[in-house]
C-alpha cells in the first residue's frame, strides 16, 4: 500500500455479504487503501457487544475485487478490535461502518452494531463514521447514500476529527436527485414501546419475537428525527461519556 | 402483591444462577415485591445488544424461595423488555441489575450488560440502578456490596430519580468494615488496549480469544476510577444521549 493514501478499515453489522457494505466500499475506494473486516452473518441490534465467552474466527474473504477482506464470527465491535490489533497491527487512519440497511437515528444508536463499531474506533482514538440508510430492504437503492458518503468522507479526511467523537450519519430513503443539504443535529429522545409476538413451538412451549413501535416523543427542530423526516441527511456527532453531569449535584444532596 | 410495596424487577448479566444476583435479591427483598427475569447463561460483554434475529425463550425458575423468577435465553436488555412487557405487563417501580462479578467503571459501561439493562430501564422511564463489585471471582464476598445496595436503594425509593438517568454503582473489593463513604463521580476516560490470543484448533485453523490491558489515562479526582482505587464505592449518574454537543458548532464549519 502507498504510504500517502489513508488506510481505511471498513466494517458493518448486516454482514460482509450485504449490499450496504459493498456500496460503502464503492463510495470510498478512491479515497484510500481499504481493508474490510466484517461479520460473517447479520449482527443487527448487537449494540456494543463483544465476544468474551467464546473464541473468534477470522477468515479471508474473496467477496471484493482487489480489496483485502476478512469475515469474522463476532460482533461489529469485535471486527474493529480484530481489524486494528490482529489484521492491520496498527491504527487505520479512518474506520467506516455501514452502510446500514435501516435508520440509526435517535436512541437507536445504543442498539446499533453499525454505530457501536464507530464508537469503538473513537474510543481507540481513530476517526470514524457510521452510515445508515433509512430503508431496511436488503436490496435497497444506495445511490443517494453513496453521494452522501463521498461528501462526508472527503470532509473527514481534510479536518481533524474532534477528540473522543465519531459521526452518526443517517441518509433518508430518497433518490439522489431529491437529496437535500446535510443537517448537523442532536440525538432525538425517542424509544421503542416493545411488544412480544408469543408463539408455541411443535412441543407446545412458548417462544417470543421482539417487536414494537417506535415512539417519537421529541420533534424539536435540532434533532435527527426532525430532519430525516423532511428528507435531509443528518449527522449527529457522537461521544461515549455517558455521565449525566447535571445529575451529579442533585445526587450529592442525597443522604448516601 | 401488596399495592403499597414497590415492585422491583431484578436482572443481571452473569446469569440467573450467579452468586451476585442472589446477593442483590437478599439485599433488597425487605424493600418491595421482587420479580426476577435474568439470563439463563453468562451474558457478560453483551452491551446494549437485543435479540432480533432469533426468538427468545422464557422459563419459570425455582432458584429463589418465595420469589417469582424467570430465566431468559436473551441478553440483559432482552430481560428488561420481557420483564416489563411480557411478565409484569406494567412498568415496575424500580429495575435493579447485578450485582455484577467485576467492575463496570469508566468506559466499561458501554460493554456492560449489567449497565445496559439499567440504561434500558431508564430509556423506558423506570428508575434503575446497576451494581458491580470489583471482583471477578464467581465466589466473591458480597457482604460489603449488600450494605451499599441497601444504602443506595433506600435513597432511590425516597427520592425522585432524575429524568433519563440511571445510576452506575461500583463497589470496591473490601471487607464490610473497610467500606468508605460513597463518592458521586463522572465516568473516567480509559479504554482497553486489546490483544488477541491466537491458537489453532484440531484442524490447524486459527481462532482468537479477546484479551488486553485496561489503560487508565484519566486519574482526575472527579472520576470513578480515582475513588474506586482509594476504596470508595462510586456512583456515576448515567444517561443515554450520546450527542457530542460541543462538536455541533465545529461540524457546522465543515464544507458539507
Amino acid at each position: 500500500m502507498s504510504p500517502k493514501r489513508p488506510l481505511i478499515l471498513i466494517t458493518n453489522d448486516d454482514g460482509i455479504s450485504s449490499k450496504g457494505i459493498k456500496a460503502l466500499l464503492e463510495a470510498v475506494k478512491e479515497f484510500g487503501d481499504i481493508v474490510v473486516v466484517a461479520p460473517d452473518s447479520a449482527q443487527s441490534g448487537m449494540g456494543h457487544a463483544i465476544t468474551i465467552n467464546e473464541p473468534l474466527r477470522l477468515s479471508p474473504s474473496r467477496l471484493f475485487d482487489e480489496v483485502t477482506a476478512y469475515s469474522c464470527s463476532g460482533t461489529p465491535v469485535d471486527c474493529v478490535k480484530l481489524g486494528v490489533y490482529e489484521v492491520l497491527h496498527r491504527k487505520p487512519d479512518l474506520v467506516l461502518s455501514g452502510i446500514n440497511h435501516g435508520a440509526n437515528t435517535s436512541s437507536n444508536v445504543l442498539y446499533s452494531g453499525t454505530m457501536s463499531a464507530a464508537v469503538e474506533a473513537a474510543m481507540e482514538g481513530i476517526p470514524s463514521v457510521g452510515f445508515s440508510l433509512c430503508n431496511f430492504d436488503s436490496d435497497a437503492d444506495f445511490s443517494a447514500s453513496i453521494s452522501v458518503v463521498k461528501n462526508v468522507v472527503s470532509q473527514v479526511l481534510v479536518h481533524e476529527m474532534m477528540a473522543r467523537t465519531c459521526l452518526n450519519v443517517n441518509i433518508p430513503d430518497v433518490s439522489i436527485g431529491d437529496l437535500k443539504e446535510i443537517k448537523i443535529c442532536r440525538q432525538a429522545h425517542a424509544f421503542w414501546e416493545d411488544r412480544f409476538d408469543k408463539r408455541e413451538d411443535q412441543f407446545g412451549k412458548p417462544y417470543y419475537w421482539l417487536t414494537g413501535e417506535f415512539l417519537e416523543q421529541d420533534k424539536a427542530e435540532d434533532t435527527d428525527l426532525y430532519w430525516i423526516d423532511k428528507g435531509h441527511p443528518t449527522i449527529v456527532p457522537t461521544q461515549f461519556d455517558m455521565t449525566s453531569y447535571k445529575s451529579i449535584k442533585e445526587l450529592e444532596n442525597w443522604d448516601l
